[in-house]
This record gives structure tokens, C-alpha cells and sequence, in this order.
């Protein structure tokens, strides 16, 4: 039996059990998934070194599907070989044929596109939203190199796909940080969803932007088991190259390949049933006797098993208190000033937690000198573990999510507004299960003189509806921290890295006063009570708690007792924050130097959930901020300043100003 | 005089004013801004054809700053020609030179990055969250080849900038569509902000990348007057031709160039004071010494005035009424099958739109057979007014803003998950003033099969911020809108037609039972009562009004008379909706099927400000969905049915189930 033959035979089995799920399902993309039956089946039952009884072991090669809605075609392949799936190490057993019957079933744990959080360990990442998928092995990629493990990441995209720049920034990445051990395969079946690719698109074009790009390219027919197989061998040989370049396939397929039902009109996301299924299976029954006498048989082929994974030592310690840490770093001037911004303080949290955390990663998009991820970076034990991403954050984000699937704990950091810019990795990280922590700088309008262009306003907003849910481990999707002085950053810090699962943490551009101590606990849902009142409850994040602080003198000279609250945290304890609304007579005022639906909004939900009668006033931005020379200036603008917060708080309570 | 003298000159007064303004800022990025003296002093002092004192005149060449932090050098530029400011019609007049000294100050027209919403008409969009002005560009060149217009376009591009995916997808869209009429300009002064551009990123490999995307690349020394002269010329010349190819130009810069106190060591972002600004502006003394005789004055140059735009008569109507519009397009036994999805009902609302309204576009990523714009692309009368953007969404939201500022009213569709990649293009799209109408399709959970990776959740958490603050027109920053039946996508495709400003509509997948007629009008801001009761408010949206419809019986049998409101959009009538929550005994429960933080908090907001005891009970989904092959399979997992909703009621009015 010839390789060819063999996998001639194999491809159609998938193509045929391709369509047959889809049409059990009533939904799927087959045509897309028999664009790939081939290249799937040489890459799945020959050229990659892996074990389907254990295809996460920390060695195995992965396969990150991209263009995800042709995950039938590997559905298949892992029913044939019984690849583990579950999700919880005692509910693990091998994927069967019948397993494939069950495709996007409520209960099945085949869903429509790639999901591994339900128990399919084949994968790395959750996709289906296009382009995020070489990203992904980017990070996968980095964190072998990391490792110095032998992994290889093949991943598949799709053309249409390629158009998304996301793409171009993953092939970039890849070139100039020399990942020769990724593989981006171009899945060129000349057609999207609702047309043909463009002319950019074409594999002519995509293989001359490749090559200007750096990469070698190998332009194969898709559906040749011999080409596949010697584009893969130049692979695996130039991935064993201290100094290989970068390396892509572009791989001419068909789409509905084998079958003229399938190539003739519009198959895209429709799922062949009835005559149409059987004329489909028996196209591909011809195909299969016109090209080879072999039925499909896993025994014609030989999987390479990982190479054994070294054991590793990995410490996973706790951050020192903040004076050593900055004291290590010849800042101990600067804590006795009393005076750092939360950026900094990050900064100094991030070096201070690498030195003892062998998981922790960091990323940045060309802002490290802003954002202060540099002072991680610039650390020699450190520096190979800082990934810089240059301006590109859709790539750097979904490369975080790869380096969190193999084991790290990425710290990735922009300025809040340009993290705007990847929210849909970041959903896709969520639905992943990735342990992530996004840091966005710059936060608020504190920022001032950039004006609105760089500025995070509704970003809390966004990440809060995540606040309102559970991830597959049981806890809230993300939690937004927003430390509002050095101490609660550096100690945030620290506690995100604990902590297994998605954050988002803003830090803030201006030097603010120290509020607290290295004696002050902060934990992921807390909050804490900066004074003690009993007429109103005043509720501040970031910026505007310094702000609304500034304000209790004025509160107390008009013989208001104001109760002043730091939330730092979303989500927090509702019922706690409830109780101290009590204390002081349900007045509640909230403020922050963002948009609304935020803090204030977080505020609502547990005021009108308790059927009580409070009375919220929510101060936040309700116009475009625009650039002005300082903080005050633009807090003056936007009606946020201490005596906007004063006079709010005398108008809710009825009283005179003095 | 020569050209070149005259230029250096200039040019170097620009750089020097750029220094200056930074200084009195206190902030900005002059370094940056040197690096353009000459390409934009031979832009706008010769090559552009356009009018200083009215620059958004219809015909006139457009300049598209996408490096924005460089725009203190196009501030010089249009000080020195007088060029025409301010935020209404009555107080425009000419820029001055003293305006300079009042960069970035609160009360100043000159905000940090380009922002024209406030008063700056020579920017057609604000820039400064990076890789975005490209694709403004395109559509503003899409938008003059359907005016007939000679508009020409010129958009500069940062080098660091130009690794945003972005970019590139805007190149592929201008080389696709022979947009010749669009100039983009790589500024390659090798630097980002951190560290130097990527190798990927230097003249090089832009430039072969550049050609193998088709584009003509003319290679230049950025300072050089002759050399940018030659390449304009090239351009303009190309862009006259009907078949005229993409041109690109790659311009050698050097960053702070004309002083090597700028060019040494890194400025980026830092303003020089004191000593280093008196030596900067020496040196550059000494350069424009060296180079010419000449002293800058405008009177070296003609600027070609734009060509008379032409009378058009742009026809403004309204919708026919749905039926006829339907039998327009051989739709009357569905129309009479009392049943349509809403995404189809927006398909028949567009095309009829754009039949009586000249202004609409249409725009869409690949998927105009899934969100039904289609019914507009087919239309003979309307194709050349669909624009496929392929699967690159980034590109396709910046271009509709470059349209919107053309005087186009552009609707832009895909799934409602996808247009997350495009939300930083969103919010920059809302600073600039746009009207633009976002559809995203297959929103919510009721789509299904396909998966989380296809499903919009926490979408209206995002949009919902914009809602809490206006505009610089004074309106809400963005309408979502959530038609729960056809007759409502229908009406409100209309309504958002009619307004001026940002709206998010959200159609669905499943096809819904008509709820509504033609008789009902649908307002931005509006919500509908669909059920009078008195013992419980319900509140839902899209999908789930017709589950909320469900569950009315079976309330109705437990002796509970409920309220059902179709809260169709945020913002809403907060006062109206508290009415009738308190004829209602004050207990509210919301429905959604999406994250939380959405519906659910706006009416918490409403109420928690009341002072009064409202009880709210938010449904909405509190997990990851996965894949199920019904909707009602998906919401029986999410805890959403009909049924979820009788039991959930009850239990807030503590009344047994039957």
C-alpha cells in the first residue's frame, strides 16, 4: 500500500464522515471541512509527533485550526484515532466513531467550532472568529522555545481568512522573532462565505506577499498526498535549523473536494442532507476507487510519539512586600517620597514577581516605557521572557492565550484604549479558559493632554458584562481592578498572578499619593473603606478616589459624615457594600473618570436587586473628553472635580453649601 | 527662488513651530513631527488641490493624518495658510499663528491628535489610536468615485504604525478596488515609540510587501524636495488614468530631523524645553542656513484651488410602509406567512432605503448573504453603492467613517460578534462626529449551533457606555436598537436612516413571528408595551420578547397579571418605564440572552436613581454558552425559557407555581 494510496483512502473517509456529521447536525461547514481532508490526514496520521491517548502532553506537536469552522474534518480524525476528550481527568476517555454523530448536540462535547474548554484537549484555543488562530501558535510557538521543547505548531487559516490583518501581524511576529518552528498552512480553496477570495487573496498574491515578507514558501496542491508530505519533511528539517527562517505552505485545495455536488454552487455552511448527502457519499466512494484499491486503515500509518518531556523545576513563589522590591531596584527614594504612579508601581510589581515566578510572561505593543512592563524587560533574568509585539495588539493578545495554554501566565500590557482593539481575542481567551491578565495603562481622562484618542472610557464597560458570569472554572469571566495607589497596584499585581483566570487591571498615568500601606490586604472582589461616615455613601475607583478624598473636608466643614469607599474591584461583595448603603441612610454616590454603565452601573444592580429604597447619583463622563494641559483642567471639563463631587453630594443630601 | 529652497525653508519653519507649540504644550510629539516637515509642506503648500479657507469643500484633496501624534507639523501648516477653524458656522475663521501657542489646552480648537469634531474641518475623522487612517482614506476615496468627484486623497502612515493589521487591510482593499485616487504614504523614519521599528516594518520589506500587493512603491528620501515632487507628480498622473494601478509612497525620514539634539537619544513623545529647545531650534537655524538663503513665506508657493463641485440632487426619502416594499421584491407570501427574521426584514428595509435614499451605503465583510445586505447588493440600481470589504472588519467600520464624512450615510453589517474586532473604530468613529449605522447579525444565544465564537454577549454592555454620555452634536453616543419582530427592523432601519448619529442594531438569526404591524412606530429611544398587567413589570428584548410572550399564559393561569414591555432601545425613556414599574408594584424582572451589564443595568440605573423600593430580578446568561442544535435547546441551557421566566416571577412574588 502506497503512502498515497493511503492517504487517498483516508482523506475521503473524513471527507464522507465530514458530511455525514454535518448532516446528522442539520448545520456545519462541509465543504469547507473536505477542503482539508488530505492535508489534515498527513499532518494528524503521519507528520506530526504526538499521542492521540494524550495529545496536551507538554512535547506533543499541536495543530491550531484557525479557520475554524472546518473542525468536522478533525472531528473525524480524532474519532479515528481515538483521541482523548473530557473535561475532567476522570471523565477523559478516548473520542469514538459515534461520538461524531453528536456534532453541536447540547450535550455532546463536539461543538460547532473548536472548544476546548468542554473537554476537547486536541485543541489549544477556542476559534471560529477568523484570524486569531496563527497568533495563538505564535505563542505556542514562543513558549516552546521558552521550554527548548521540540514541539512544532502547524496551524491552518484559511484564505478568505488571511484577510483579516490580524494574520499579517501573526506572520510578522513569526519572521522577525524567527519561529521556526511554527507552521502557518494557507488553505487556498479560492472561495469565502459569500464569493470567491480576492484577487489579494489569491494564492499567486499571498505566496509573493510571503516571500516579501521573508518566508519560504512551498506552493503545493493540496489534495497530493506527496507534496503535503515533502512540504511537511522541509518543515520538520528547517525546524530543527538553529537559524531557519521563517516557512509557510500555501496549498491549493478544492472546496467540496471529491465530490461535484459539493464544488458546484454555494455549499458554504450548509450542511449536505437527503439526495444531495447520497450523491455526495457516492462521488466520493468513486473518487476513492478511481485513486486507490485501500479501504481507510489507521494501521497504514505510524504516529511518532512527543519526545519525553524534561522535568522542570518551575517556582511559583510570592511577591515580596513592595519597600525590598523597590529598595532591589534603587528606588527606595522614591517610596519615601510617598508619591508613584500606579503604572510604575506595576512595573515594579511585574520585575519584582518574575525574579520568583518562573510562569510569569509579559508582553507589550512598543508602549513598554509607558506602560512600565519595561522595567520587567530590562531585567537580564527577565528579558528573555519579555515578548515585545510592536504595534499590533490583536496579535499580541492572541498569542497571550497561546503562551496560557502552554503553561504560562502572561501579563500583557497597552494603554486601556488600545487594548479596545483586541476585545474579541480577548472574549475568544475567555471562552478558552486562558489564565490572562490584560494591564491597560493610561486609564481614564487623567491622561489629559493626549485628549480622547488615547483615552479608556467605556473599556469598563466591556469588561464588566464578563463580571456578570461564570467561566468554566466557576468564577466571574474577568475581574476589572482598578488600584488607585501604589501599594493596591504592586499588591493587585500580585494577586492576579495567584489568581487562575482572565483580569483586566487599569493603571493610571500621573503620579498619585500613597492612600495605603504594604499592611493592606486587596483581593480579587474586595473593596476597601477609606473613611467611616453614616450620612452618604461615596463610591470611587482609580483617579477619583484621590479626588473624591479631597472632597471630605469640604463634606465635614458642611457637617456631612461621608463614608468614602475604594472599588477597586469588579465584581465585589455586593451584600457588604449593601450593608454600609444602609449605614448611611441609602444615599449612595458613585464616581469615576470613565463612561457610564461602569462602576456606578455595577453599583445599580445591587441596589435595585435588594428591592430597598436608595438613592443612587452616578458621576461619571457624559461628553467626548478633548486635550487639555492637566488633570484638573480636564476633570473641570467633564464636571468630575472634588467640588463637582462636594456639590453633588450637598444636592442628594438637601444640604446648604457653606 | 527655487522649489527646493523654497521647501527646505519651509519645511524648516514648520519643524521649527513644531518645536515651539510642544514646548508652550507642555507635551506632544515633535520629534515625530520633523520627520514631516518637507512631505507636508509640499503637500499643502503646492501638490494638494484645495482651498485654506474652506478645506472641507467637497472637491478639495483630503490629507489623512494616521500617524496622529505627528499633527503639530499639519498645525503649522494650516497657521501659516491661514486655514479655516472653529466648531459652527458662525464662528469660523482662519487659523493663526498665535492659535499654535494654545496646543492641547482645554479651551483650544488644537487637541493633541487630529480631532475635527470640535472645530477642525481640515480633518475629516480623528486619529491617534494607530493603523486606522488608511481605510478613513479608502472610503473617502470610494466615496468621490461615486460622486464623480477628482477628490484626490493622501493619507500618511507611521512605519512603527503600518504593523497594525489594519493597514493592511486597507492596502488590500485599495489595490482591489483600483482606488486610485488614494495615496498612501509609508513616513519610514525608522522608530516606534519604544525601540525601532521591526525589520518587518523597515523600507525594505514595506516595500516588497507593498509590490507584491500590486502597488507601484516610488522609494524616496522624505526630505528631498524634488524627490517628493516627482512622486506626487507620478501620483497625480496615475490617478488621472480610468485603469490607473494602487501607487504607494515609501519615504526615507529621519526622525527630528534638522537637529541632532532631536535625533540623538529618544524624544518620542517628550516636548523639548529649556536648553534642548534653544539648540534644536539653532540647529535648525544652522540647517536652513546651510541649505538655502530663502526665509519661508507662502508667497513661494500656488496652491491650485479644488474644481467646482458639481450641483448633484441627492434625494432624501423615506420608507415606503413594509408590504409594499416586499411586493416590490415578490415578498408578499412571506409578508403573509406571518413570520420573518429580522436580519431578512433589514435586507428588504435597506434595499428600500436605498431606492429613495440617495445617501446610503452599504457596506459589509463577506457574510451579505448571512446578514441579508445582499438584498441591497443585488439590486441593479444599488450595486455600485455595496462595498464588500471581505473578512477584515477594522477596515470596513474606518472606511464607512471616511464615507460618513463624505456626506454618505453608510450601514455596515456582519455578525454583531465580528463587529468586535472593529469597536476602537467605533469609539474613534463617535469622536469624530460620524453617522454611521452598525448592524451586527446572529446576535445573542439563538443562533445556536455554531457556537460562542459566532455569538454576540457582551456587545451591548459596550455599546451601552456611548448611550450614558452625548455627543458633540448633543445626542446619545450611540441608539441600540433591538427589533424584536420585522416590523420593528424594518421601522427602525428607517428611523436610523433619519438620524444623525451612531446607532447599533441588532438583528436575529431564527425567524420570529410578526408582533407588530405597519401601524407601529418605532422611535430611537422608544420601547413598546406589548401586554398591560399590574403585578410584575417584565422587561425583555430581541429574542426574548417572544419567550417572554410565552410565559405571559402561563402567569396569567397563576392568577399573575404582568406587564410586558419590548425595550427595543437604549437609551430609553427612563421616566416612562419607572411609571409603569411602579403600577406594577415596583417589581421589575429583565430578559435577555446576552452577558449581563447590558438591559438588565440600564433599568437598574433607572431605577436605583429613583429613591424608591423597586425589586429587580436580571435574567440574562451567566455562562459560556456552547453549541445546541435548537434555540430552544440553547436557552433551556442557559436557564432563559418561557419556563425559566413563569418560575422566576413567581419566585419574586413569592406565589406558588400552579
Amino acid at each position: 500500500m502506497s503512502f498515497e494510496a493511503a492517504v487517498h483512502a483516508q482523506a475521503i473517509e473524513l471527507d464522507r464522515l465530514s458530511l455525514e456529521m454535518c448532516a446528522a447536525a442539520g448545520s456545519g461547514h462541509p465543504s469547507t471541512a473536505m477542503s482539508l481532508g488530505h492535508i489534515v490526514t498527513v499532518l494528524m496520521f503521519h507528520s506530526m509527533h504526538w499521542s492521540p491517548e494524550q495529545p496536551d502532553y507538554p512535547t506533543c506537536d499541536r495543530l491550531v485550526l484557525s479557520e475554524g469552522h472546518a473542525v468536522p474534518i478533525v472531528y473525524a480524525a480524532c474519532a479515528k484515532l481515538g483521541v482523548l476528550i473530557g473535561d475532567d481527568l476522570s471523565d477523559r476517555r478516548p473520542m469514538t466513531m459515534e461520538d461524531l454523530k453528536t456534532l453541536r448536540a447540547a450535550d455532546s462535547l463536539l461543538d460547532g467550532h473548536p472548544n476546548p474548554a468542554i473537554g476537547f484537549p486536541f485543541f489549544d484555543a477556542a476559534t471560529g472568529s477568523l484570524g486569531q488562530g496563527l497568533s495563538v501558535a505564535a505563542g505556542l510557538g514562543e513558549a516552546a522555545k521558552l521550554d527548548e521543547s521540540p514541539r512544532r505548531v502547524f496551524c491552518i487559516i484559511g484564505d478568505g481568512e488571511s484577510r483579516e490583518g490580524q494574520i499579517t501581524e501573526a506572520l510578522d511576529y513569526i519572521a522577525e522573532n524567527k519561529l521556526n518552528n511554527v507552521l502557518p498552512i494557507f488553505n487556498c480553496n479560492g472561495w469565502g462565505q459569500a464569493d470567491r477570495v480576492s484577487v489579494q487573496q489569491s494564492e499567486e498574491v499571498l505566496t509573493r506577499k510571503l516571500q516579501a515578507g521573508g518566508y519560504t514558501v512551498k506552493v503545493i496542491d493540496g489534495h497530493a498526498p506527496a507534496q503535503i508530505k515533502e512540504a511537511l519533511d522541509a518543515f520538520a528539517a528547517n525546524s530543527k535549523k538553529p537559524d531557519g527562517g521563517p516557512m509557510a505552505i500555501v496549498a491549493r485545495t478544492v472546496k467540496g473536494w471529491g465530490s461535484t455536488t459539493m464544488t458546484n454552487g454555494n455549499w458554504h455552511g450548509k450542511p449536505a442532507t437527503g439526495e444531495a448527502l447520497k450523491s455526495a457519499l457516492g462521488e466520493l466512494d468513486e473518487e476513492r476507487t478511481k485513486r486507490t484499491s485501500a479501504l481507510a486503515s489507521t494501521d497504514q500509518f505510524t504516529i511518532q510519539p512527543p519526545a519525553q518531556a524534561p522535568a522542570r523545576e518551575i517556582r511559583v513563589g510570592d511577591l515580596p512586600p513592595m519597600r525590598s522590591a523597590m529598595k532591589a531596584m534603587d528606588m527606595e527614594s522614591v517610596f519615601h517620597s510617598g508619591r508613584l504612579a500606579t503604572r510604575k508601581a506595576y512595573g515594579v510589581a511585574l520585575r519584582a514577581l518574575g525574579q520568583v515566578n518562573d510562569r510569569v510572561v509579559v508582553l507589550d505593543a512598543d508602549v513598554s516605557n509607558s506602560t512600565f512592563s519595561e522595567m520587567f524587560a530590562k531585567d537580564p533574568k527577565l528579558a528573555d521572557r519579555f515578548f515585545e509585539c510592536k504595534i499590533a495588539e490583536q496579535n499580541m493578545v492572541s498569542m497571550a492565550l497561546g503562551m496560557s495554554a502552554a503553561g504560562k501566565t502572561p501579563f500583557v500590557s497597552t494603554f486601556g484604549k488600545f487594548l479596545t482593539r483586541a476585545y474579541d481575542q480577548i472574549e475568544m481567551a475567555i471562552n478558552s479558559g486562558a489564565n490572562l491578565k490584560l494591564v491597560g495603562s493610561h486609564s481614564g481622562c487623567s491622561l489629559a493632554s493626549d485628549g480622547p484618542s488615547q483615552m479608556s472610557l467605556p473599556d469598563i464597560a466591556w469588561f464588566r458584562s464578563f463580571a456578570t458570569m461564570r467561566d468554566h472554572r466557576g468564577n466571574p469571566g474577568c475581574y476589572i481592578l482598578q488600584p488607585s495607589d501604589a501599594f493596591a497596584a504592586y499588591a493587585l499585581t500580585g494577586a492576579m498572578a495567584e489568581y487562575e483566570g482572565v483580569c483586566y487591571m487599569r493603571t493610571l498615568r500621573p503620579e498619585t499619593e500613597f492612600l495605603y500601606s504594604e499592611d493592606t490586604v486587596f483581593n480579587l472582589g474586595g473593596f476597601e473603606v477609606l473613611n467611616e461616615g453614616r450620612d452618604i455613601l461615596i463610591v470611587a475607583s482609580g483617579y477619583m478616589v484621590h479626588e473624591a478624598n479631597k472632597a471630605l473636608d469640604g463634606l465635614d466643614r458642611a457637617g456631612v459624615s461621608a463614608t468614602l469607599v475604594d472599588l477597586y474591584s469588579l465584581p465585589f461583595d455586593a451584600e457588604a457594600l449593601l450593608d454600609i448603603a444602609n449605614q448611611n441612610n441609602g444615599y449612595v454616590v458613585t464616581i469615576e473618570d470613565n463612561y457610564g454603565a461602569s462602576i456606578g452601573s455595577a453599583v445599580a444592580d445591587a441596589l435595585a436587586e435588594s428591592g430597598e429604597g436608595f438613592t443612587l447619583n452616578q458621576m461619571h463622563i457624559r461628553q467626548v473628553p478633548k486635550s487639555a494641559r492637566t488633570p484638573e483642567e480636564t476633570l473641570a471639563m467633564v464636571g468630575l472635580t472634588h467640588r463637582d463631587i462636594l456639590n453633588t453630594c450637598l444636592g442628594l443630601l438637601q444640604v446648604q453649601p457653606v
